[in-house]
């Protein structure tokens, strides 16, 4: 969340030279984004965010970013559609860095989402599932297994100093990972549908957002992304009946395969491992420049231990 | 500019029970402001700016700012309307804060204002003053002369670090104000009327916003700051023609008396010393918390001495 690059008014109004998009009268840096620059710009036509890509997003992915949101919002998805200007690009640059213009949705993102949200956050995964197929570019998951390895290395020297016994937690949990399941139905992932990511209005989504992480990997290890940001309450206990929900509305859309099921368990502990991971690594190497409070670990050790124990996906409510 | 406290779409709603305003469409933290927590807030009726208003504004002020403001708006000035709740006040506590809700306004603030945008900034600085005769509360100017020599106390012994001579001119400064100007044209100042704080639409001043440093001193003091904000290249020269233009437009609503004329260097020199020394201040203890960067304290070191050699009012464009 954050402005990282300054952008003035005097600056907008030379990139919408290259835009047909009305004249603005709104513009405001927004606390949004994980860590790009992000500002809301209202014209008299419509609604916007600018988003200046800082360094955690690379230039030769934003084609696959941009190009899937064009695709999921060709097929219904209510997602930023990337507004292409009049040369018919959609990135420019800006103050230095890649920069697009995407429609705004409204809507809000809830903090502590109750089970029927759990529901229809579930059901609109799947459909973004559905509508991901046919879009031809791919882009490997960085933050898979090697990934986790190399941020384990990076981290595991300093770790018990967040927690007692944290380097050996994670350790082992990547070395009971050797069985990581491949072969499994594989698609585009949003890799990051957290509840901050999902909007609702009256209690029905109303769009998906932040999809700088998306790529293509195993459909059912976003279905256990999910298990993990949507179904645990904040005292890091399961809530089964959020699971249930979640996942009935997922399957009434694709059903699981068998494979996937059993599955489960193991990718929920790779996906809790995951963020883990990452917070570990934010916590141990604050940027200065950052404008957010790096997230506490911990919450994430809980889960991991939770989804240790668990050996079917029942346990989850499947 | 930032969201210091966080403020959940959960917190929102408790809030919102308290207003008659709508259901929340957008909700988003927004990076502006002094140091308070501002965020967007859209309902299915209207735009409104929640604010959560942190140190540096005490809650024995916030009478006088809202209570300024409704004042202002019932008299034609586009500025923040405090939403009054549907127990009458027009603010309540949340997350442990004094919050408000305002209306929001359309319109951008520009960072490099050209003549036009002078001329039409000191003709809403004018239609400021007159509206508001008739507010009764008084504040007394916390950044006046007794600040300023606070304020130099606090950081003169580290001032040459940011640029040698430093200290000494701001002492020197200083000790030429013993001739501060009493008995002057007084009234309800704004005192923060910078570009940021003025709003554009088609050339046009679309609202005024940010009134917390607002207080009863001399309106020429107003002007004097003014000069100060709108006036100087980004290079530290004077632009006269946009000095002349502002006072002209200034003056066609409320003619500057004789006195305040003859004053209108030494409030220049007053208002680029407050400015200075907050900057100073700002700079040698920067808030590990806050999300701004400091500004330069310089820019003010070169109006400083501009305004030093300034002999009379015509200098500056009267």
């Amino acid at each position: 969340m954050a402005v990282y690059t300054d952008v003035s008014f005097e600056d907008l109004e030379s990139l919408l030279a290259g835009y047909d998009i009305g004249k603005p009268r709104i513009f405001k840096g927004i606390a949004e984004g994980i860590e790009n620059s992000n500002f809301y710009l209202q014209t008299d036509r419509c609604a916007f965010i600018l988003t200046l890509y800082e360094r955690r997003v690379s230039a030769a992915d934003l084609p696959y970013f941009l190009g899937l949101m064009e695709h999921l919002a060709s097929r219904g998805i209510a997602c930023p559609l990337p507004v292409r200007g009049k040369s018919g690009e959609y990135w420019s640059n800006l103050n230095g860095r890649q920069a697009a213009i995407l429609t705004f949705l409204n809507g809000v993102s809830l903090r502590r989402p109750e089970t029927l949200h759990c529901a229809a956050a579930g059901d609109a995964l799947a459909k973004l599932h559905a509508a991901s197929a046919g879009f031809e570019p791919k882009r490997e998951n960085s933050l898979g297994i090697e990934g986790w390895r190399k941020l384990a290395s990076q981290t595991m020297d300093r770790a018990d100093s967040i927690q007692n016994g944290l380097a050996s937690l994670v350790m082992d949990t990547l070395d009971g990972l050797t069985d990581w399941p491949a072969g499994l139905p594989n698609g585009v992932i949003h890799a990051d549908l957290f509840p901050d990511n999902v909007l609702f209005m009256d209690g029905k989504v109303s769009g998906l957002i932040d999809f700088y992480f998306a790529c293509n990997d195993a459909l059912a290890y976003d279905v256990a992304i999910m298990l993990n940001a949507w179904c645990f309450e904040t005292d890091g206990a399961f809530n089964i009946t959020k699971g249930r929900a979640l996942l009935a509305a997922y399957s009434a859309q694709r059903a699981l395969t068998r494979d996937e099921a059993d599955a489960l368990p193991l990718l929920a502990r790779g996906a809790a491992l995951r963020f883990l991971l990452t917070r570990v690594y934010d916590w141990l190497n604050p940027d200065p420049s950052a404008f957010v409070r790096p997230k506490d670990p911990r919450d994430y050790v809980k889960r991991l231990r939770f989804h240790a124990n668990v050996r079917s996906a029942s346990e989850y409510g499947l």
